[in-house]
């Protein structure tokens, strides 16, 4: 195998360690954070931060990718004792696109059989969250938001504006049982995904994001896939979608499954057009809950089910600008037509759900319907499906099914908040999950930043993930370069919507970077930033050299302009005139300094 | 003088024509913009962009770095017969830092006398605005933001949310004088600059941008310095500041000013404090004035004068985490506090005003205690110094000089609003020119992300002008791929914040691009995008070929799960089934499909 195993990227973030904090209700779990070390004339204690990468930055962590993951959570899925191993689906031609020879991918070398609940049981983490347990995921997700800030819980000054959402100071196991049972939070893990770190979809947790992989049938392999995957979460996403078309979408998503740390979404329908050679007029629910399952079984973390596009919605797209311009939209749209049918997606999503709870997976209701233009914004078709979708979450809920609402798509600015609102007031809090939006349509190429602007600003509103667009959105698949801009970008959204929202823990990045910044600590600037490696190499084009990761300023405005320097100064001389005492003086109100004319 | 002359980037963009429309009111004066056509198929007209290239991109203009632009405002302005042409200051070697032998960047080749006003007069566009006169540069203006909208005056939708802006349907040159009279505009045009295509910044015109550029002490050549200002202008630089410092200060700028279609800008505090060898205790009124002169000559058409930062103000700023990050604001800081005294920039500020109404030099007024980090925005220090520009502004009007009001810095999101509201409350709403704001401090090397979402929001929020910010902010000086990055970003926020204010010509560039997009009309989707060869070349890193550029499908999701390539069956099979009738009578409210049992 070792020919054709990936080859990803492994080792720490510079100046970083993984660690690990224990759980307490249920002691077994560790939970893995980064913590980032300062120089020694900081005096500060290590930052902590999010991590979302798993074991391949750990040095101490022996990476095998033939045989995946150490499948952490398999023995607290079995401890609950409502699940059981069974034989299986078996692998047919068609899941690979009858791919054959040298265009096949080989399949994955571990097989485990997979689980699923025994009959009639739900074993979602809402079924668990309503029955009020707290379950090891849910502890997991607790400690793991709170990024270490037990400690330092005394010292939070809350300053936000949350729009209505109820971020506690402290995450506590109960909160995070609790927010899964109102359905405010879904923690995606599907119980044959046991490799993944659990984490949560919520407003009421930090902003998380979304990378989308995959190959098309025009470019890209499997090994280029799970390189992009590790390359991802390396950078921070938190969760992954492989939106794989073309042949080998089974064999290409065991990879990626068994190497993945974090939730693994799909769209279902992508595979199951496969099945039928493409034409979207032969789907049937036969092959789709075939595909389901197949996926079920696999271990996809969450499905993107396009089950809000209904026949009579689709009138209301003809006069767009850019008609339907989500894949599974589309094809949903195509195949109602051609049937004038109502969508077997509308039709069968109690059976769906029956899949779903059997497995835990996630549902991820698909905005098939998104505006493709800035033209076609908040228009009918749009918002019809998304009363839809408010429906299905109804009936998804009413199964312990977890689910989260995408939402668009292209949404110029002063149209954003009017998605959320209705989103919130439609889909019972479910979660929502965005695509950008993006706010202008003119900068193919730029789409991570006109998307960006968007996702910033509806994250902040109470987004709960947004899904990564890259540069290449419009014009080609994303390379690895892509995914990483991509991922950075929307790191950059998600935190600072984190900061629009008062989140208690995530200022304290920012200030640990501009502290670093001001006393000219340029190596704890690099390491304390989301891409240590970029800010170093762009600092280092004029000033490479050691003696400048010292030096009292930069090239941008060398050493005479140097403001922070300057601004030292003012505080050297501030001391030897007493202006500690001074500045105290006037905080009390006093006059600071003699009036204009006496110093005249 | 060849061998030094600089090279800069000349010719079309792509599919584009430099065209122009003639004034009415001054028939003389003809108004650039750039059309850019579209593929025959599409069977639309040619869409036409506010251009900021100048000559540059007319591949029928001579362009002669070593003689300068044409000058074409210089009739304008004799004609109003209030200026005289004079000797001018003498350059000395102190302007220039001492830079000797082959240190010393030549004088630019041609030397024009300066002119000034009359004993007395104001010379500004303020000053006419107030006097009734419609200017040649207000005509130019208007005519110049309409973007030729005059035809499609009827069919304009507005749609937006201006938070109390006036953006008329369309711009006359009355409405231009008015918003200039009241302050609420300024046009940039030192009557020392004629080649300057006058263009306009308030919050009722298109936002703005601008491109800082300059060498530092550690880096740069005039060469490149000139180049990026072309450069700059030609991806959509709206004004262009010089923020050099070292040595060669004055001849740089000629070079620059000689060959600036758009209005430059400059801290002259910079060059005083190089005059006095960067020590900032020795700076005095008579090096400042004697700048200000100095520049106002050789037509610097902007002044940003950080006379807001008080004595009293200083100790406000010992708490914060990154004190006072404005070079200019730290140098007056260092200076105020040396001598305990005010500020000579605030306490000459009239007479600032006296040399500016003699040249029309507008003022920026500087925010040099504007945030340098999340932690110290929104703070008591930034807006006390926001009351006294409020009060410097009704100086400068009192005058007839055009001012503008810088603002942050580093905001979050939630804080940004407030620093609009109190701009407009406090100065009167005198344009508001922001640098970003960056809404996170965990990124250098994104800089120009963090910075593009507070850009974009407070430039819907009312701002005028956006400042840019460069992927190399904090860690060095732009290079050329920097400058246009930062260019593209902004234009994108400016954009962006334009479609949200509901500003009538916007949109109109990203219908016609959805419109290529949906139609697979890849070329015009290029060229109409704000970067048509990053867009191209994207594409065609997977698809290279000429037949792919009329593909019905790309390499991100190839021909069969194409959205828009379905979306188009849709179309065709809802023509064949007589669709837009049933479309239109679902329209009316009537049951589009027969009942869902009726079909089963």
């Amino acid at each position: 195998m070792k020919d054709l195993t990936p080859t990803v990227t492994t080792g720490p973030l510079p100046a970083s360690r993984r660690v690990w904090h224990d759980g307490t209700v249920h002691p077994g779990i560790r939970v893995p954070m980064r913590e980032i070390d300062l120089h020694p004339t900081a005096g500060e204690a290590p930052v902590t931060v999010y991590d979302s990468s798993g074991p391949y930055t750990d040095p101490d962590a022996a990476i095998d990718l033939d045989r995946g993951l150490p499948r952490l959570r398999e023995s607290w899925i079995d401890a609950r004792g409502d699940v059981e191993t069974y034989e299986g689906r078996h692998v047919t031609p068609e899941d690979n696109g009858f791919a054959e020879g040298g265009r096949r991918v080989p399949e994955f070398p571990v097989r485990h059989a997979p689980r699923r609940a025994t009959k009639g049981q739900a074993v979602t983490q809402m079924a668990y969250a309503r029955a009020g347990i707290v379950t090891p995921e849910m502890e997991f997700v607790a400690i793991r938001e709170n990024m270490g800030r037990a400690a330092a819980k005394e010292a939070l000054a809350r300053d936000g504006e949350d729009f209505g959402a109820e971020i506690p100071d402290f995450i506590t196991p109960e909160f995070v049982r609790d927010e899964v049972a109102r359905g405010r939070a879904i923690i995606p893990v599907n119980i044959n995904h046991p490799e993944v770190e659990p984490m949560a979809i919520g407003r009421n947790f930090l902003v998380k994001i979304n990378a989308n992989i995959g190959n098309s049938a025009v470019t890209s392999s499997m090994a280029e896939e799970v390189e992009k995957m590790v390359w991802a979460t390396r950078w921070g996403a938190d969760t992954v979608m492989d939106l794989s078309t073309g042949r080998n979408i089974h064999n290409i998503r065991d990879w990626i499954l068994r190497n993945s740390p974090v939730p693994i979404g799909t769209v279902p329908l992508y595979q199951a057009l496969e099945k039928v050679g493409g034409i979207a007029e032969d789907l049937t629910w036969e092959v789709y809950r075939d595909t389901l399952i197949e996926q079920a079984e696999q271990g996809v973390d969450y499905f993107t089910i396009h089950a809000g596009v209904r026949l009579h919605m689709i009138p209301m797209t003809v006069d767009r600008v850019t008609g339907i311009v989500s894949r599974g939209g589309s094809i949903m749209a195509k195949w109602c037509l051609h049937h004038h049918r109502e969508s077997f997606l509308y039709e069968h999503f109690a059976e769906i759900c029956e899949i779903a709870r059997a497995y835990d997976v996630s549902f991820s209701l698909g905005d098939g319907l998104r505006p493709g233009s800035i033209a076609d914004a908040n228009d009918r078709a749009q918002f019809a499906e998304l009363e839809t979708l408010g429906e299905l979450t109804r009936i998804a809920w009413a199964q312990d099914c977890q689910v989260m609402i995408e939402g668009p798509g292209h949404v110029p600015m002063h149209k954003i908040k009017a998605n959320m609102d209705k989103q919130l007031a439609t889909c019972g809090e479910a979660p929502f999950y965005t695509l950008g939006p993006l706010t202008t349509d003119i900068a193919p190429g730029y789409d991570h930043i006109t998307s960006g602007i968007g996702a910033a600003m509806i994250g902040w509103f109470g987004t709960a993930m947004l899904c990564y667009v890259t540069p290449k959105e419009h014009l080609g698949l994303p390379d690895r370069d892509d995914v990483k801009t991509g991922v950075i970008t929307y790191k950059i959204a998600a935190h600072a919507a984190d900061l629009a929202k008062g989140h208690p823990a995530a200022q304290a990045r920012d200030d640990a970077l501009s502290r670093a910044r001001f006393e000219f600590r340029w190596e704890d600037q690099f390491n304390l930033s989301l891409d240590p490696e970029t800010a170093r190499s762009m600092h280092d084009e004029t000033l490479p050299k050691e003696a400048h990761k010292v030096a009292h300023f930069c090239s941008m405005c060398g050493p005479k302009f140097c403001s922070m320097r300057i601004s030292h100064d003012i505080r050297a001389e501030a001391q030897k005139e007493g202006m500690e005492k001074m500045a105290e003086k006037f905080r009390e109100g006093g006059d600071l300094y003699m009036p204009l004319e006496d110093v005249k």
